[in-house]
């Protein structure tokens, strides 16, 4: 049976016992080992400066009010805390992120929101709902790879749409969707993942009046949009089409990624399948991890811990982006994001960052070459994406010197 | 768009805004609201009796030490709690669960061990890697639904292997597997959710046996063998045919339903794709409830607890057979478990447990009617599933005393 080996734990069938491959579903096989994960093995190697993650640093994490938040949770919710609920979410943090919410212009009630088992669960329901074999889904170029994982069971065919620094290009997608018809558009709008990308204000009604003319759907997912540095916030395509909008958000950024807890506002219809799509996957999310969101914005711990994350945050986007610009050579471009967790850079036509990757590794520091965040073959190759966020600002500046040094090797 | 109005918070959806229900995929209608959760959501009126439900009594939580093992594992893991973790799960609760599986007769190392978001997340990872559209399962008559919410978006057939007292009766098993290829038997071996009843040891010998000589593959969902009142344990399936059995079980009915933690034991290539499928379904399960229960494990708080949650349920269920064998009239029959949560009562031929329902109900007492629990229509009209967890032994005792008696009426 030919499997992709990328659990090291799982030893080889020996030849004598079942080893079931011939019971795999049809769709299994398109669940390789994610490129981006066997790349990220090499680049934990001791030693190696990591550009190539995409984890947040474990110093921004609230540890130490934890203990004092599952103690408020336990004192107010007693065992509802450890006992079934509701696969809508947990009511209080339902009631919580209202005015979260509202605080990024979307005024719902928590009705309105369902809990997910980190974003990452929101997208497999709407994956699970909405995508039948061969369904056409629109996605950026460059995309966010996680998503695709969620969607690939269902066997949908991927359409790019054309991007630039400001992220995607209207006409392109007006275009896509005149000549398509797509299940959904899915973006990141807000410094996406891979590229960093912000797209404005302005670009956002234009996409908002293009969805609504087309009655297409979008999905909005805004894991980063609390992560702003510097500038001014920009409010979410969901503002703009309310009723054309799935919007996900996430605790992944501003309490903690290993507690698995997004949130989604979706038009009813979509939230209902989402519901029932969810009763099959986990009956619900944790109700512990939930009342301890709860507590964390209740409590106002959440106004008062985003300026630690963000502090942590701020110097070394701005160290590593003051390092780009002094040392890659011309011809290199790099995305100039606000906030977020990654710096997208670009060689010239023609180079090979997947070679320039090797490399690099050889002299100690790892990134993810851009190729990997599209859909279509052939594109991106030229492309990286930078991670921030896993390194003080000095071992930022000296893993972009490195990486300066490699490519002007690689480019006489 | 026709669909069950299940969710009541979401409005019907107004004309002139899209619904998108021309949206929905193929495998969408497959997803229909549980009959049995609005079945309960009738049975949860303020006055009635509840014998209808799944859940675990509150008060066998071990609700006043969370606070404590939060605690414990905070300072043993600190951020390691908060951050995005491995797939196959938190490394310190892998190797806490060896233990326990091996006090199950499973001899096994941390490596061969994967953690799932419940049970019902490492169902759906089974469901995702080995159905195909028309591909047969064969699952018990009754059988335990939840796990057909997971299956069924994949769409299976169902095919049903018939039990008696002694729950699965081998040679139907056998018969089954000569005359049908399929990609797995789905088995609750141990207290059934919902007839209570369990496989004696040298049925399950037959079972094995025949599974290893058809080469078949059993998924055996043991949620309850801990929650044993009386009698002698039983070992797993598993232990008679390690590479034919994925073992499933879960922390719901040993230390909280809320936190979805489930574990399980696969043969390796099942394992291996198991893993690959839920990187595209929720990453890793929550690392601080997984921490938690580590402690749980590894502090000797399980070993302490659970005869307090026996203590709960064992003079429960004695109250309830009581009641039912001097209250019941005759040519009805009920189950006589030894442990977990659920008793399964059946009246003569032709009885009508659904129309039964509804008279009780209006007396004060819910149940489930059993026919819910058969992947085929016509079967178990006339039995029901009667829950002993949720209320308190006198309660138990009215609950039944009142069910006899409208028994009583409906067979005049």
């Amino acid at each position: 049976v030919e499997v992709i080996d990328m659990n090291k734990s799982a030893p080889a069938a020996v030849e004598s016992k079942p080893d079931f491959g011939y019971l795999l579903a049809e769709r299994t096989s398109n669940m390789g080992a994610s490129i981006i994960r066997e790349t990220l093995k090499v680049a934990s190697r001791p030693g190696i400066i990591s550009l190539g993650g995409g984890l947040p640093a474990p110093e921004s994490f609230p540890l130490e009010i934890i203990g004092e938040l599952t103690s408020r949770a336990l004192k107010k919710y007693k065992s509802l805390v450890l006992q079934y609920g509701p696969t809508e979410g947990f009511p209080p943090l339902r009631e919580a992120l209202v005015d979260l919410l509202a605080g990024r212009g979307i005024d719902v009630s928590a009705d309105d929101i369902i809990i997910s088992t980190g974003s990452q669960g929101a997208l497999l329901e709407i994956g699970k709902i909405l995508i039948s074999k061969g369904d056409k889904v629109a996605v950026e170029a460059p995309t966010y790879m996680g998503a695709l994982a969620a969607f690939n069971p269902y066997e949908p065919r991927y359409l790019s749409i054309e991007t630039d620094d400001d992220g995607v290009i209207p006409e392109s997608l007006d275009r896509l969707l005149s000549g398509h018809r797509v299940k959904f558009i899915y973006l990141v709008p807000t410094f996406q993942n891979p590229s960093g990308r912000t797209v404005p204000d302005s670009r956002r009604r234009e996409i908002a009046e293009i969805v609504i003319r087309h009655q297409a759907l979008i999905i909005e997912d805004d894991p980063y949009s609390a992560l702003r540095y510097r500038g001014k916030p920009v409010p979410p395509i969901k503002i703009y089409a309310p009723d054309n909008v799935v919007y996900l958000s996430t605790f992944s950024k501003i309490l903690s990624p290993g507690m698995r807890l997004g949130f989604c506002v979706a038009p009813p219809l979509i939230k209902k399948w989402m519901v029932l799509a969810k009763q099959g996957i986990d009956l619900h999310t944790s109700s512990l991890d939930q009342a301890i969101a709860s507590e964390y914005i209740t409590g106002g711990y959440l106004e008062r811990h985003l300026p630690t994350i963000v502090d942590v945050y701020r110097p070394r986007l701005e160290r590593m982006l003051a390092a780009i610009e002094s040392s890659f050579p011309d011809g290199f471009e790099s995305s100039h994001p606000e906030g977020g967790m990654f710096v997208w850079a670009a060689g010239p036509d023609g180079f090979d960052a997947e070679r320039l990757y090797w490399k690099a590794i050889d002299r100690g520091v790892a990134f993810i070459p851009g190729k990997y965040f599209y859909t279509e073959k052939g594109m991106g190759n030229e492309t990286m994406r930078l991670n921030f966020t896993m390194s003080d600002p000095e071992t930022l500046e000296r893993g972009i010197a490195i990486l300066a040094a490699v490519i002007k090797d690689e480019m006489n």
